[in-house]
């Protein structure tokens, strides 16, 4: 196995509970598709190959635990009516479903294979991907088919809305039935929307528990539009993460930090809705964790940059630099229940980021620019 | 001279006043330098050499009317406290001040060219460029020769803030006397920072004045942090453009509206120093001239990029997508007084950008992304 050292990192971001979260002046050993030595330059390792990254900051690649990249066409529309006033509702979802329905699976592959790219080339190393605008059992199963070409962390999101034609009772019976027999198999999870116009708090118990008898993870979209149920179902489930949480009671906020679910943010949503930001600042004050990841996908946010992101986070939510960065790499990885990425440390995938500044910093501090000088993806650039 | 035919765009956006604002399914022509014909794809003439954009958009080329990309070091540390709630203010730029007449001439211009090259990636064909870092008669022209390499629309900004050490009368003086000399060979413009805490208006109408008289073109940062009387100056003096408005009482805006002057907006800035963003749908309805631009300077807003000031524009300024576009390219390049850029038209300069999109409405649409696909200057990718 070669050995590759990175060298002549101005920065470098470890988030390594049994290390500096932070080096300066670091150094990284990578062997294989693992993290082998992290330290000072001055105690570098000889290796077989050596990069010499010439003061440049290292973060752990992003981790983006929300996203819909399975479908077809897109909602430009939409998005600039909405620009002009009208508002976001959840019914828009449908007009994605006729497209993805319509596309062969060799247009969905090839459109998911790119927005991958894109990511990746802003730094994402691992992406979670749900199905969800299927909602037939064939669609749904290869709408998990085609995610999985791409990544472990698929998500069956059959309870995304309820398609036309059929009733919520006679649609949640199909997802927990046959589709749920025919997702499970591509799926490592199982999500419901659980909003007014979607899905209620009973109706996402009913299928996430279908889900998790099925052997699914289960997680959950809440308090996106309203305070409804959602949050403290996913506390009461244990869930390991609970997304959007823009509406929340302050029994939401104790229900999760008691329960250790993590709140992920999706704050290019708000973006791309113009809605108000969910009060991260707060979350963190009561000792919730907070993830955030981008939802990608056509009608509600279509931005794939977790630096975006980022840089939302911090002007728009409260959270420092550093804060934000945790939230898109180890909190994030936690998110999908994942130790394996998120931190710089021996034995953790090298997942990395080169960025094309000296600080993790300014990822906030510029805005929209292409900072990703490179992103390494087990061991490899 | 060698003839391009760009085809199968799957849409034109021209800012033609003679023809169609934007065409669908259409075709350009360059010849050398300049756009040769414009039509639909049908109508298309043959040319030596074809390319094929396979459905993507193509717009022209973005025209950043405002940047300070002359300078050294940077202000990561001040943005962070910033954001933990750390006022901005005007006397932060002595900081870069200090870092840029340290800095050597060829560290200065590696640093504006990966800066402009930076803007290049993301679609900014004309670029203006200021000085204001240095603040001496040698600092001052040493930068405008700088960015006298990159672009023919420079400016002379002594009037940024008074440098320690002397008083606001001796360094207007200054400023309007041998750095004026000295600076005027390398600038077409002379601008002044006029706002609480840098100049006010009498001093700004004594250093514009003094620098018509050496024959440049008056613009102004004006209206950033205060409603003061910068932009009533501007529109009485006629210029062609005056920069920040985000403080505007309805005096100014009726100001703005009678002279003509273009107000160009950079919500970048109210993006960096978490300030409201001014009104563009007002000064739009009051039949204003809106221009944006980025301000690329490393105190109040380091980014680089035009779309993710589209993006603003769009969620925070209430502007349309179409609109942003214009106040980004033909507007612009009107608050440079050039009327050979932001329009693609037969006779215009072969400045445009393809998207990785079908659409301009994706600049908008998918914020933070790399959404340019390539960015053509002069004719050429
Ligand atoms: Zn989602
Ligand atoms: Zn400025």
């Amino acid at each position: 196995m070669t050995s590759t050292l990175l060298t002549n990192i101005g920065e470098l971001t470890t988030h390594d509970p049994a290390g500096a979260e932070v080096l300066r002046q670091a150094a990284l050993v990578i062997e294989g598709a693992h993290v082998a030595w992290v330290g000072h330059l001055a105690d570098a390792p000889a290796a077989d190959a050596q990069v010499d990254l010439a003061g440049r900051a290292v973060v752990p690649g992003f981790v983006d635990s929300h996203s819909h990249l399975v479908f077809a066409g897109d909602r430009a529309d939409e998005f600039a009516a909405r620009m002009a006033g009208q508002p976001y509702a959840a019914g828009g979802i449908r007009t994605t479903v006729s497209a993805t329905r319509g596309a062969s699976d060799e247009q969905l592959t090839a459109r998911v294979g790119s927005l991958v790219a894109e990511m990746r080339r802003q730094g994402t190393t691992t992406v979670e991907i749900k199905s969800g605008y299927g909602l037939s059992v064939h669609d749904e199963a290869r709408s998990l088919a085609v995610a999985r070409q791409f990544t472990e962390e698929t998500t069956f999101l059959g309870a995304h809305v309820v398609p036309e034609g059929t009733t919520v009772e006679d649609y949640v019976a199909l997802v927990t039935g046959p589709m749920l027999e025919a997702a499970a198999p591509h799926a490592r999870w199982i999500d419901v929307f659980c909003e007014e116009g979607a899905f209620d708090g009973d109706q996402a118990r009913t299928v996430l528990e279908a889900g998790r008898s099925a052997g699914l993870l289960p997680r959950l979209h809440a308090n996106q539009l309203t305070a409804g149920p959602g949050v403290r179902l996913a506390a009461e489930l244990g869930l390991h993460a609970v997304d959007h949480c823009t509406h929340l009671s302050d029994a939401d906020v104790g229900a999760l930090s008691d329960s250790g679910t993590i709140a992920t943010l999706l704050p290019g949503v708000e973006f791309s809705t113009r809605q108000p930001y969910p009060d991260a600042r707060a979350l963190l004050d009561a000792g919730v964790r907070v993830a955030i990841a981008t939802d990608c996908n056509p009608g509600s946010c279509f931005t794939s940059s977790m630096p975006f992101c980022i840089a939302l986070a911090v002007r728009e939510m409260g959270m420092t630099p550093a804060e934000a960065l945790r939230a898109a790499t180890v909190t994030g990885a936690a998110a999908l229940a994942r130790d394996d990425v998120g931190v710089l440390a021996p034995g953790k995938r090298a997942d990395l980021v080169v960025l094309d500044a000296p600080s993790h910093v300014h990822l906030a501090y510029r805005p929209g620019t292409p900072i990703v000088a490179q992103t390494w993806l087990g061991g490899r650039p």
